[in-house]
């Protein structure tokens, strides 16, 4: 192998800065998938593709992508990216670093006059983040023939319908109805993301390569007991609904800490809650929860919630207390590919960056990408695992060094 | 003793729904203190009272009282009443039964040629329910000095002091620094009420005699942690707000149930509750909590949270989650007068009617008034012990067993 390959960092964070600033001035840090703002984001990129060299085009699902022409053109192109959309009030570096790293190692690699065997496209998958329309992983989703028509017929609070947004952004949505392209299209897919989470910068670790991505298993709990008058009802008549989802929170809680422990990675929270009447002096009639649990282990996702809510139901029959869950989703685990996971952990080492295997606990495009082709990801740390927030922050080595070991990766995979 | 007094049950139960009927149209039952409605209601309770052969005035604090003179004006006299506001929304029996069955007393004594010694009062104390100024039992504070400078300045969300309403209303807001009157100014005191609770209708009894009412302990409680992502935080570097929150509730209930065993009664209740960020994909960070304890002993009743905070606050340290408590309110129990209590018990035997000595769980005008005269409070029962909603139920046959041993107690006083 030649010497690693150097990116210009510099560049790198001068362009995360610049289309960050790509913002609806109000509330930075936003950019909305399906706005003006947005368009003007994917603007500034197009030209940043034409300046590393790249063709562009849309896709039918209105996902931009820039190609840069290897030289054997039978070759299956090798792809990277992720997203320029953002949550509102998000961050500065959540799915553009993925995008930009992508594009500057392509320019490098341009620059030093390297030449791959396979092409290389660079793409931005549209609406990554979870949108108006009720939809997250729009363009990942509609490449692999994963938007269903009840989907694309979802409606934004103000009545468009997902169908002619696609089509708003450039896209064909008559056309997504099946995989726009088939398994075999791509040689491999790598995406590099900040972590989002606390492991990598607990550990003082430049890169983490993931090992696979989280499957996400949603439920609606709603407890159901009796809203009295909390002075006259003696503890003995009472059917106290957050009583009871208290304790059932404080034991999924426990239950998930257990079955951490080990290789497998299992989270489970309780995030939103709302209690009625809710008033200081009313027994709580009706608790309804959202209970999320991720895993990579599709066996413990699957058996978490289940004997849980059994032991409950038991545990409250003749109480007075109901309750029912309704599952909201069921996404299974991804795992990524050993080759691809190989070469990101060898590209580290030559660049002499220490490295992890680790889950991914959040979703990316790379889910639905991993349907297609051989697929990676690779993490960089985050200040304090903040992110989807102002706050969200990266330093500039950082950046680079995932940039490098991604650019690495590439050079390696056309290499195979 | 003379054969029981006989009420007028009819009359009784057709000006119940006469005043009930008083009510902001489109949201019955609703008669909140200090609007047109309220003051309609009392133009209405003021004639009933006229034609019952009593005079009427305004105290300083805004109470209606209706006097119907003894035959020995030097004996002070007995009172009774209770409220004539709602909540919004509420029912048409909470408050009004009280002072309704205090006026058909009279006016059947009255009607049947009783001319009682002492004087008696039925007073319509003014906003027994919590008004929009943040104050409770106005009027039954008022009279014994126990509003505050403070609480005179408190104003509604449109601006007004409380100061300024109680004028609007007809009282001297200025007088209110002391008590309007000093112990040994009434003779007695004694309310009828619904129970607001279960506990008769669940023994089928038709009076509860009550022995005292509970004092309140109200915390404002804050559990604080990290909103981090749901996804990718692993279980050991969480720090849930929520689940320790969920934790404690359980654990107060718990508790409450241990302690509530045997004679005394205790109970405590989480009914108010917010989360924040509230979103299914981000750790709790914050909950904040209202915790309400309610005993009739003062020790049970002060002791009851401070450990519970201290063991929480040991469980907690070092986990990253806080927990602090402000105590928001810290009223004390009130004991209910013993030959008060006698006089109701001998009054429901003569009438055959059962009953059982109960502690009250809600707080009521009576609390004030036991600061100033021996005082005593009747319950009947309410179906399935609904309250404040719209559903509040009693019968004719509850309303009047309750008005019948009232006008009985008040005879039997007058007696001693």
């Amino acid at each position: 192998m030649t010497n690693p390959l150097t990116i210009d960092a510099e560049r790198l964070w001068r362009h995360l800065d610049e289309l960050a600033q790509i913002t609806d001035p109000q509330v930075p840090w936003t950019r909305r998938a399906f706005t003006e703002r947005y368009l003007q984001g994917r603007a500034w990129l197009r030209e940043r593709m034409h300046e590393a060299g790249m063709t562009t085009r849309l896709d039918e699902a209105g996902n931009l992508i820039g190609t840069l022409p290897g030289s054997e053109p039978s070759l299956a192109p090798l792809a990277t990216g992720s997203h320029i959309d953002t949550v509102p009030s998000g961050g500065r570096y959540d799915g553009i670093l993925g995008v930009l790293a992508g594009l500057e190692a392509v320019r490098s690699l341009q620059e030093a006059g390297v030449h791959l065997r396979h092409s290389i496209e660079v793409i931005d998958f549209l609406s990554e983040e979870p949108s108006e329309y009720g939809v997250s992983c729009i363009g990942s989703r509609g490449m692999v023939g994963k938007l269903s028509p009840a989907m694309l017929d979802f409606q934004e609070p103000g009545g468009e319908r997902l169908f002619d947004a696609i089509r708003r952004m450039g896209g064909v949505p008559e056309a997504l109805g099946e995989p726009l392209r088939q398994p075999g299209a791509l040689t491999a897919f790598v995406e590099l993301h900040i972590e989002q989470g606390r492991v990598l910068e607990s550990r003082q670790l430049p890169i983490g390569v993931v090992s696979d991505i989280v499957g996400i298993h949603r439920y609606d709990i709603v407890v159901t007991g009796q809203a009295d008058h909390a002075g006259t009802t003696p503890m003995d008549l009472r059917r106290d609904a957050l009583a009871e989802a208290g304790g059932l929170i404080k034991h999924i809680q426990q239950e998930a800490n257990r079955q951490a422990q080990g290789d497998t990675y299992l989270v489970a929270t309780v995030g939103r809650l709302t209690v009625s009447p809710n008033a200081s002096n009313a027994i709580p009639e009706r608790v309804e929860m959202v209970l999320e649990v991720r895993s990579n282990d599709a066996t413990l996702l699957e058996g978490f919630f289940p004997p849980l809510l059994e032991d409950t139901r038991r545990q409250l029959a003749g109480s007075g207390v109901d309750i029912d869950a309704t599952p909201l989703s069921e996404g299974l685990p991804t795992q990524c590919s050993p080759d691809v996971q190989a070469q990101i952990a060898a590209a580290a080492d030559s660049l002499g960056l220490e490295h992890m295997a680790m889950p991914s606990g959040a979703g990316h495009d790379a889910v639905y990408m991993a349907m297609l082709a051989p697929t990676g990801m690779l993490f960089v740390p985050c200040r304090d695992g903040r992110s989807h927030c102002p706050q969200e922050s990266i330093t500039r080595q950082q950046a680079a060094d995932g940039c490098q070991v991604l650019a690495e990766t590439l050079r390696r995979l056309d290499q195979l």
